[in-house]
């Protein structure tokens, strides 16, 4: 039986029957819907000869031996944010079933192909995105800190997990893979914008992510002349535009972004003594990273002292760009052509697993699916059916061309 | 006995004494400390031969009658704002007892001279400022409105001021009035940047205050090209610089001030998809005021046109610039140049009693005297002694011409 990439799109519909609600996806990690999502992919998969196998981090495996140990791998996670969209995550691993039983269909493959079903990639539980893949890659480095972690309705962490027969143990389950390929909705307006329905992916985004406080005085709005002000907003306000500035001047896919201010007190009758902002910034070169990160802090401390006012950096979080593998980008770029006729080149804002399999070690590249409209994580997400199919396409062409290479 | 005007000083940290805690003063209206301060002003006009009467609206009038019923008003407000100062709106009608004291001491004035302490100007327990001043001047139009007030305990305001006899309906109480004095602390800068103690004021300023709406699209922080945004928060940026722009060209006084942003979703991964911002403008004159106002329209809409955003205006409130008497202004020139040697023409910012009664019709005209450092609704609000006691002086002795002026 060849591939039949119009039956993903229908496993697609009926994985949405099974695990929508009237706000979109619910297939939320370590709840009920997930477990019935997993028990789903677990039917799905019985067709072929591939063995399940569900590891310490909670993460589905089913591997189809082959002539050697060496492995390809083919994730994606199952997961879902509350009110998530019917694709993010669960395109991955649908299309990976449909390669995985082309593969199989064909006889024993040259390598073992490794299907993962990633858990709890949106962290939507404990706010720890990348749970199972960086488990997997032995990159998670801050388990204490998750062992503290509760959800909303005050379950630690750990007794959740335990629940799914899962404990924190860190180890990698990445020794034997070869090279690691994911395809992802793209979650952004790229691709629709160019009218392509794929594109390859680069590398993750670095990000830069900070509180930025300026602090000016309280003043009476009516009795404080223009000239006697130091106004914090006025602050923020000139950040935000010079930080669009410096994303355009930075060029190569820049963005940055003040996702919030917080102003207080925040009453019409005064002048803004505090205004908080976010700032997050993202390059996929770690020197346009850094020289961007620096340009807004100089831009800041300047603001800060022409308005006579105050500003304090705090480091929220910050990652480095992650590189995909120039080898298989190729490949990816062939597969999309033959695919599709035309293929691009981007990198990713959001982060995916790929990124923790990537920073292991893996030799890894992602192909990135149209979204409409841009919209993710609502029950908005959409991505035509035809792309959908061309995705398909794709991947099993770039799972071939990656076992031919891989086999030489 | 002559003038004394350390003995206003003096009373003023009696009365300070009294009515605070360690977090400022708390002379809330219609709360038991309100009507102990009262209660105390009662006890120091006792010594004149003025009588004592509270209309309906709650205010205390001491009335020392002259040979004709035509009278001179002096008027301030004992309440505070919760966590308030011990000079706003006390200076007055301590420093108003002295120089009533002062004329009594003189034999029966030419005119009836009566002291008024206006009952909750700040309008802290309901949010209605300058109640009892609207109520006496008869133009407390949103009666029923004010029927359905209730408090943060959900006293309605008629059963809280019921329990002090005071009932809603209006009446004027300025029939007789030939002139309205009211000295009152600056609650601003200006006085002390000139390094002067004291001023006249010409008005209070006519205020604008919308709320302002931009909206644009959320989209994720990473995955979305700065070039196909749409950020509210950059609309509101924009506006927040432009204001100060339109601020200075008006000129006069102007002032502009955004008070608060809140951006939604406000999220450090999305850009802002809504920008609400508080405006406040202010200007004596009102041709300036509706200028300003248009202008920050039109700046708006252009904003929104450039960024790809929407824009949408709502007003919350306005008032006409209310501006005092020609002639007393110049008599309080004069009174202040004898007591101080210089004096400073300026309009005040936030609104006075003093308004509610210029409004009605009678020629009426403030002083100010310096605030330290502009501070005032807080329990580091100050004035200087010697400054206190200059107020005095400048007060009683606009109170003798102006009564030489109206006996022609």
């Amino acid at each position: 039986m060849p591939l039949d990439p119009a039956r993903t799109v229908a496993e697609l519909r009926e994985l949405r029957e099974l695990t929508e609600d009237e706000n979109g996806a619910q297939r939320v990690a370590w709840t009920d819907t997930w477990e019935q999502a997993r028990e789903w992919l677990r039917g799905k998969v019985a067709g072929t000869r591939a063995e399940e196998d569900v590891d310490a981090a909670g993460n589905q495996w089913f591997t189809l031996r082959g002539r050697s140990d060496r492995a390809l791998l083919i994730g994606g996670h199952i997961d879902s944010v509350p009110n998530g969209g019917w694709l993010d995550g669960s395109l991955n691993v649908v299309a990976g079933v449909e390669v995985l039983r082309r593969i199989a269909e064909e006889g024993t493959p040259e390598l073992t192909i490794r299907l993962v079903n990633w858990a709890d990639e949106e962290g939507a539980r404990f706010g720890r995105s990348l749970f199972g893949s960086s488990a997997a890659a032995g990159s998670m480095a801050d388990q204490d800190e998750l062992r503290s972690r509760v959800d909303a309705g005050g379950t630690a962490l750990p007794d959740a997990v335990a629940a799914h027969g899962v404990e924190l143990e860190a180890h990698s389950q990445l020794g034997s893979a070869a090279a690691y390929l994911e395809l992802h909705i793209e979650q952004g307006p790229v691709l629709e914008s160019l009218d392509l329905p794929l594109g390859v992916v680069l590398g993750t985004f670095g990000v830069e992510r900070h509180s930025i406080i300026f602090r000016g005085q309280a003043a009476h709005a009516g009795s404080t002349p223009m000239d006697q002000r130091r106004d914090a907003l006025a602050g923020a306000s000139r950040l935000e535009l010079e930080i669009r500035e410096i994303a355009k001047r930075t060029g190569g896919g820049a963005v940055c972004t003040m996702g919030g201010v917080v102003t207080k007190p925040g009453i019409v009758t005064s002048v803004v003594e505090t205004a908080e902002c976010l700032l997050d910034q993202r390059h996929l070169d770690a020197a346009a990273l850094a020289s961007m990160l620096e340009e807004a802090k100089r831009a800041s401390e300047r603001i800060a002292q022409e308005e006579n006012i105050e500003v304090e950096w705090q480091r929220i979080w910050n990652i480095q760009p992650i590189l995909f593998d120039d080898a298989l980008i190729d490949l990816a770029d062939e597969a999309i052509r033959e695919t599709a006729g035309t293929s691009h080149r981007l990198p990713s804002g959001p982060l995916h697993d790929a990124a923790e399999v990537a920073r292991a070690g893996v030799p890894t590249v992602m192909l990135f699916v149209q979204s409409l409209r841009g919209l993710s994580h609502t029950k908005l997400e959409d991505t035509r059916a035809e792309h959908l199919e061309l995705a398909v396409q794709a991947l099993d062409r770039l799972a071939t061309k990656t076992l031919a290479r891989l086999s030489k």
